[in-house]
């Protein structure tokens, strides 16, 4: 900006809009096959459970959902996420939990309390883009766990106990990463958590998807594990959120952290917004004591499989020449590798033209690197559109290899 | 922390917790009056209202309200916020609104688009408290205006063309200021601005408690004021909220930015928290096409002005030697200063056991001066409560006078 206007600062400057926040417009184009954003299916909202659940707080406590509240969450909403974790393995108690405004803000709030600019966090590579773009804010470095198929590869985490280059956060998505979809395995878990202990490195686990599996058995957290190993549970926290499994539009999310850096991210989270909207929070609790979200949790993996075979078996007929992926256990997401190179940020302008769009590999990484790669996701369009979406790509991809 | 523990990042080290956040446990304790908090009458919650709203949004356009969403707001609670600012006299357009998390995401969100470590933030004395909070986070340092009754003393605010303690941003609440109950006169806001310009300071205008004026005649705000002011359209921009007018918990708050400063907030918020819940802000956009808003409005500025006299004749009643205070026009605040030397923070716990709890001068003063001051809020207590609440702050001074 010129001296005629406000200059803005260093970290937000640094900030790049998020390419897929872009692509939404483009998802939104009559006869667009999405396989860009990360959305819910919208035939998965609970739509009459949810209006239930607002007629009955604005009937029965409708002060609680129209006041102010506690920065660190309405106490109903956090009785209900104690029994939510309890299903997933996770025993915790209410006063360790911090609401959020989505698991976005989780990951804002935990690098607003732990990094000072210039501090280093460890990401996966590819990585979550938002959260990139949450540590760019707070104008963390980066370095990338060397990783495999399987996330991060813990035999090959160095020790940083001397150098001063050793990361002060590490943030990973274990349960089917977003965008790789790769889940970690039990072993290097625990190896991530004692090398965590070790080196003194604080692990953001973050966990919207793992209620989304649809093969294979659950892996237990990283804190449900930090209890095994000795000085752990000091060193790692657990973010999670209702956008994948009630609705994104809430903007529910919580975190679970260690007693001292919790009470720093509630000071921290009061300067933010001084709470996540008690409205939505005595809605979210009156829907999760309902009962109504086991039910609903099993129709999403059943829909989530139907649609992951779908554009699986559509990669097998049109593309194994051209492409590698996982084959997902769970989650939103299918992460395709061109096997010979090539850039997928030249091809996405030509599948537009053909009527279906995917996010860049590019966009995940932090060393902005991926080029070969790209993210599918099978959670917003249906079967039908998944196999014509990928037969549209196959065409596009044709048309991109005779012009290169 | 000790080397066992994650170590905080500085900011968030030097971030005070909210001593009125504190006290709204004090308020809930039975028979306690609390003129503390600046929570928003119950009684003046149009919950039948906004059960309609919520009943109407889940039935038309139930995806709108739960499906991720864009980062500047929905169009719909875009387009009701610029009639709503148009009878506030404000001339605008949905595209240069931001929806935020309150009005305190909006001064955060500010905070992080143009601050540096560093930079120095101009503040009125005393302050919004949850401002210092933000702005602290921010890194930044402080620099408080000259000021008397009537806010800031514009002519007596310094050049700072040629000196390296130019503030990069000024803020201030223009009508009925938290805590101190002042409005900025109409000259002194035209000033205000042709000093931004001259000064290359950036104003941040901060009006929650606009609409809550029960005498006298609105002065318009400083972004229709920079109409008339050469280059000021650049450098100004307004808060405000709803949480005052319709209800606190549902975190609904907006930002009219100029057009760079706008695309940086906008990018900012994507790290922070994605987008505002889709779900609250359908409901608000309903709620105020709904044309309701307009008889809550006077509601509450006729419960609110009968609240302020109950308070302001008590004050005349029985403290009229110790104290002086501001008349208020509007808002939920009277600013009282005792005559002679008092530290206000040593009579809050003999207060307390009196059974009236206010939050102390020092609490809002970016350089915890302001010892002898107290805020006493009018808005959640009726006045029958500020009448006794009064009578028992006259008991706990007369306790405190026989101690010190």
């Amino acid at each position: 900006m010129d001296g005629d206007n406000p200059i803005c600062s260093m970290s937000a400057s640094n900030v790049r809009s998020s390419t897929i926040r872009d692509f939404l417009n483009d998802a939104n184009l009559p006869g667009m096959i999405s396989l860009a954003g990360g959305l819910p299916n919208r035939e998965l909202f609970d739509v009459s459970g949810i209006k239930t659940a607002c007629n009955t707080v604005l009937h029965r406590h409708p002060e609680a959902a129209l006041q102010y509240g506690a920065t660190e969450g309405q106490a109903s909403l956090r009785r209900e996420l104690v029994s939510l974790m309890a299903h997933r393995g996770i025993d915790t108690t209410a006063d360790t939990i911090v609401v959020t405004t989505g698991s976005q803000q989780a990951i804002d709030l935990v690098a607003r309390a732990l990094l000072n600019p210039g501090d280093i966090v460890a990401l996966e590579r590819p990585s979550y883009l938002a959260a990139i773009q949450a540590f760019t804010l707070a104008g963390a470095k980066f370095w990338t766990m060397p990783s495999d198929a399987d996330g991060v590869l813990t035999d090959r985490l160095p020790n940083f106990r001397t150098g001063d280059r050793r990361p002060k956060l590490a943030y990973l998505v274990t349960n089917f990463s977003n965008p790789s979809g790769t889940t970690l395995p039990l072993a290097r878990r625990k190896a991530l958590l004692a090398w965590a202990v070790e080196n003194k490195v604080f692990i953001l686990e973050d966990d919207p998807y793992g209620e989304l599996r649809f093969r294979g058995h659950r892996i237990p957290a990283l804190i449900t594990l930090a209890a095994e190993i000795p000085g752990a549970e000091r060193w790692c926290g657990y973010a999670s959120s209702l956008s994948k499994i009630v609705a994104p539009g809430l903007r529910v999310g919580w975190l679970v952290l260690p007693n001292k850096l919790s009470d720093t991210v509630v000071r921290v989270k009061q300067a933010l917004d001084l709470h996540t909207s008690s409205f939505v929070q005595e809605i979210a609790a009156e829907y999760l004591a309902s009962s109504a979200l086991s039910d609903r949790i099993n129709l999403a993996r059943e829909r989530y499989r139907q649609h992951s075979d779908a554009l699986v078996d559509a990669l097998d007929n049109h593309l194994h020449a051209e492409l590698t992926w996982n084959t997902p256990e769970g989650g939103m997401f299918v992460w395709a590798t061109f096997k010979h190179n090539g850039d997928t940020s030249t091809l996405l302008p030509i599948a537009r033209k053909e009527g279906v769009v995917f996010v860049p590999g590019i966009a995940f990484d932090p060393m902005t690197e991926s080029r070969n790669s790209m993210r599918l996701s099978f959670a917003t369009a249906g079967p039908a559109q998944l196999t014509e979406g990928i037969c549209r790509l196959a065409r596009a991809i044709s048309e991109w290899r005779m012009q290169t």
